[in-house]
């Protein structure tokens, strides 16, 4: 498969890459750095891409900003951009995509815990992860030419914890190797409609 | 108590008002009528509406709006009227009035069905719902002064079957006494972080 990974050089997407790569060819996609850059919170940045890689089997996204903060003092600015950001610019990527990934392709987008298992600060990823799991729900029921469409949504991963563990008070870090898997099991398996959690 | 009901004239608002004002206070608001008018997808109004009605024990919201729409027909702009909306406008209820509703008050929000069973056109609505899940999970457990968050998840009402039962095939409709004890469960029982849900 032709596989292209947005967010690749981040820690989950390296993650995605080491095991995907070993079987199919990745393009790997970014903001700042990558095969190809893409903003995909600008749709119009989003339909480039598309436009300059041609046809992919299979799109895996790991990116999506949202802000961290004590909730009272959140505003919408900082609410709003894990909806702008996280949430609508991996929805960009289904919207702009569906019509252009091959038959049967897949979207595979990523959440997180924190909607499951909140911590201080995080009410606005916690947000975001829930509107992404209520996106592939609703949405994977609409979708073409058997096209599938999932979300992961890992726990803090263990490569994460010497940098975020102290805001996460004992969450068990998950291995790169099972949220690996859990990409794989959404890009080369046959589910959609589906919040793979790894925890 | 005293209970502030926005979008107090919309179905579920009724319902509500029906079953929360038989022992209690209620100031209806909304954006086109009620006691006082709101729109809640703007701050500013927001805040002039607590500024107006003074210390209030519980905020309950049956208000929001959303797009519903073929898949493929979503844009940016349609997409993110849910997110602008039903999620940022309940969102700004509580950011707005945690610090003026009375100790011990309560905040309960309105999401909906269709992100755990999904009908046609109703991604934009799926997304909102669980955008809205993830909020009370994250944000209850930063609620100051024994202040609670909950929100409500009914299925298509019988009283709204008539003119939406045929985009929801096969959902059995829930009667408006029992989505009314939902939210009294909320308002006048002790939990906080819950997806209420009436199906």
């Amino acid at each position: 498969m032709k596989i292209i990974v947005i967010g690749a050089e981040g820690d989950i997407g390296k993650t995605v890459c080491q095991e995907l790569g070993a079987r199919h060819d990745i393009v790997k996609a970014g903001r700042t750095k990558g095969d190809m850059l893409v903003d995909m919170a600008d749709r119009a940045s989003v339909d480039a891409m598309y436009a300059k890689v041609g046809e992919v089997d299979a799109v895996v996204s790991t990116a999506g900003e949202v802000h961290f903060g004590p909730l009272d003092e959140f505003d919408e600015t900082t609410f709003m951009l894990g909806l702008r950001n996280k949430v609508m610019g991996q929805v960009n990527l289904v919207l702009a995509g569906m019509d252009k990934i091959a038959e049967g392709g897949s979207f595979t987008l990523t959440s997180g815990v924190l909607d499951r298992d909140p911590i201080r600060m995080g009410a606005g990823a916690a947000t975001a992860n829930g509107a992404l799991g209520g996106f592939v729900v609703g949405a994977a029921i609409e979708m073409p030419r058997g096209l599938r469409l999932n979300v992961v949504s890992p726990g803090m991963l263990e490569v994460s914890a010497p940098r975020y563990g102290a805001w996460f008070p004992g969450h068990d870090p998950v291995s790169s190797v099972r949220v690996g898997r859990a990409y794989a099991k959404s890009v080369e398996g046959a589910i959609t409609g589906q919040v793979i959690i790894v925890e």
